[in-house]
């Protein structure tokens, strides 16, 4: 017999553990309009103090995966590979990513969203491609995994419906923050995909969702087994988001830094977790015998141009302009640029990411409401990052603004997040911890 | 400046204390249809797991009471003392009570509920008197108290409408069970009677909403402090519901059996609560020097006949007919009565009265659904209580039913119901403690 709904809310209040029964009808429900908002609320509060079980979380993960549609890339050749960060400042590792280890043989279909509060989101950094689409019809999208390799597009409202109104009632109940929930929810997306494994970048720090490494790696540890749980390979990385990651904050500036890489240059650090996260990947697609051999496939397809290509032809496909992969002037261009200077010698010491990411949703580059509309021009070049040495008047930051009014607040709110102390900070690795 | 509604949601999910004003406007929002029944879900599971503080439960309570009508009886002359029971089977306290109370200068406003599940209900009771109205407006409300010195009514969409909508929404979201939910569901409508002072009769044992006497003792506290809090006299009576209180359970049989004490009848057990209730109502509403002296006023009014005339006197004025105080012919009668007898010899060792109160509700002497009808006629008569001894052949219920096949299915179910072993259980008192 189906079970009432408040029975089902009482038992996981109470502490117990729902069959996947239950949580596929409560959630079918849910979609269907059956099970009200209020029901869902208290559902969500009672499993914010309880938690879920690795079996529950798989249960509610398939389940709103499956109150969509979920794209079926059985006839593209090869296990099809995504990568999912969990957002940060500075983040475009998958503008270089997905080319690159499509160059290599591993389709990646990659379903992106969009930038909200401080972080940034692959989408904007896309859309600052003149041209570019996010949104094809599905058939397209399989078309061009199957045929380019890899397709960069958006959430669909076809895909996992239930997680999109389970997450707008979440963030007006105060039941966001809840491993399991925030699980199913990034997984439930990543399932409707088409995908046979999945790489997980699961960031901490300032910059971060989650600013304890220990919270990080509860969430990536249960990523992993909820992932593996659905059937489907699974790495996490804890990576580290305390800076900026690369040089360039603000859409166009970023799309710009992510092609660098794919002609073999770029900053050190942006390099270090796109290596990283595509050797895994080629790992998992079951391309290379390990990750050296991983690395050796994404140098060579880099090296040989291939990389580029793929870019070239995806952004092509997308509607965009696909010479603005090796120049720079297709992108859109801020007014003016101005220039934040040490005033003191020392090191830089730390840089509160938040705030650096705050103060580009300030400038236009990210938005704090949804209808915000985003200047894919605008933004900040760092010219040093924590532990680089400075001299008095050196330029920390160059940043790309339209007008002096946001040159002004800019630099003030930059100043803030800066701080020059008199040593260096200790070293510390990027990638602190491979989960799975 | 006003806090957001998930501020408030986060801060009780994290433990804190919100302040009264955070509360009031919860409240406020909430019955003004601002705050939707989803954020008052999410915080009414927040509170299950973190509960509230006295001072959250004496500004929620308040906040209730004030979504509606707060009756003013300031003109009535007296400390105005109502009596509250948490529910049980066989409870007919309040008929014989209010009257007595009422006759010895205690002005007695009291405005009840109807039974619901396995617990009968004062208004139903009421009811069973020929041409008895519960509904009266406000204003003959308040003559009534003045005049007569005691009025039954039910809740009047008037009075406490968040509660009203709250406990809906709890009933279906799997968050009735938490103490400061409860207090403050049974004190704001208690306060909005105009009384000055309360007796809580709150009841344990299988036949109770609290089966446990330490859950039932933290509720009382809590009640107690609250009431206090909120600037209310009040007392609690700890009262042991693990079998019927008096001998009839049913509508027309119980009001006939409280009518008994009026007349100075009545089964002991019931006597003892009542009069124990009344004694506590006499000091708080400041007519008695100490419990003795208000029991020797309670047995005057009773022996003088006040008691009875106050009855007679507040059912005539709500449209009954005042002859059922002294005349069990004006109630109506079931068309047969059967009889369980007793099928092996020793002590009645148990009755599970939860059992009872359900078999009562399937003859149609309550209610499962608030829109089941009741049968006033219909109900059991208990020869034999807890402790009793029985030969093989004793009678131990009188059932009062209207056919054969009503008489077959009750009759099951109390043969269930009810124990004979072999030794009588130990003796237990019925009052078990005062709290307050």
């Amino acid at each position: 017999m189906k079970r009432s709904v408040p029975e089902m809310i009482a038992d996981k209040r109470n502490g117990l553990a729902l069959s996947a029964d239950d949580i596929a009808s409560l959630i079918a429900g849910f979609t269907a309009d059956s099970v009200p908002d209020y029901q869902m609320a208290a559902f969500a509060m009672a499993v914010y103090f309880r938690g879920m079980t690795r079996d529950e979380t798989v249960a509610l993960t398939l389940a709103m995966r499956d109150s969509g549609l979920v794209v079926n890339l059985d006839d593209v050749p090869g296990k099809k590979v995504d990568k999912h960060s969990t957002g940060g400042v500075g983040d475009k590792v998958s503008l270089a990513l997905a080319p690159m280890v499509a160059a290599c043989g591993v389709p990646v279909p990659m379903v992106s969203g969009r930038g909200l509060g401080h972080t940034g989101g692959t989408l904007d950094k896309l859309e600052a491609i003149p041209g570019f689409s996010v949104s094809l019809p599905i058939a397209r999208y399989r078309e061009l995994v199957r045929e380019v390799g890899t397709c960069m597009i958006g959430q669909t409202a076809e895909i996992a419906p239930a997680d999109k109104r389970f997450y707008a009632l979440r963030d007006v109940t105060a039941t966001v923050e809840s491993v399991p929930l925030i699980v199913a929810s990034i997984l439930s997306k990543k399932l409707a995909e088409g995908i046979d494994g999945l790489v997980l970048d699961v960031k901490f720090g300032s910059g971060a969702f989650m600013r304890e490494v220990d919270d990080a790696r509860t969430l990536a540890t249960a990523l992993v087994e909820v992932a593996r749980g659905a059937g489907k390979a699974c790495v996490a990385w804890l990576t580290r988001m305390d800076r900026p990651l690369g040089r360039a904050v603000g859409n166009a500036l970023e799309t710009l830094e992510a092609f660098e890489l794919l002609h073999g240059r770029g900053p050190a650090d942006l390099a270090e977790v796109t290596y990283q996260l595509g050797a895994t990947m080629l790992v998992l697609g079951g391309v290379a015998r390990d990750e050296d051999d991983a690395r050796a496939q994404l140098v060579e397809a880099v090296r040989s141009g291939r990389a580029a290509e793929v870019a070239r032809k995806m952004i092509a496909a997308q509607g965009g302009d696909p010479r603005a992969v090796d120049d720079p002037s297709r992108f859109a261009k801020a007014a003016m640029t101005v220039a934040l200077r040490a005033t003191r010698a020392g090191f830089v010491s730390a840089i509160d990411t938040r705030k650096v990411g705050v103060a580009a949703v300030v400038l236009g580059a990210g938005r704090m409401r949804t209808d915000d509309v985003i200047d894919p021009a605008v933004g900040f070049v760092f010219e040093r990052n924590v532990g680089d040495r400075v001299a008095v008047g050196d330029v920390l930051v160059t940043l790309h603004v339209q007008h002096q009014a946001q040159a002004d607040e800019a630099l003030a709110r930059l100043a803030e997040a800066i701080t020059v102390g008199d040593t260096a900070p200790a070293e510390v690795p990027l990638l602190l911890e491979r989960i799975g």
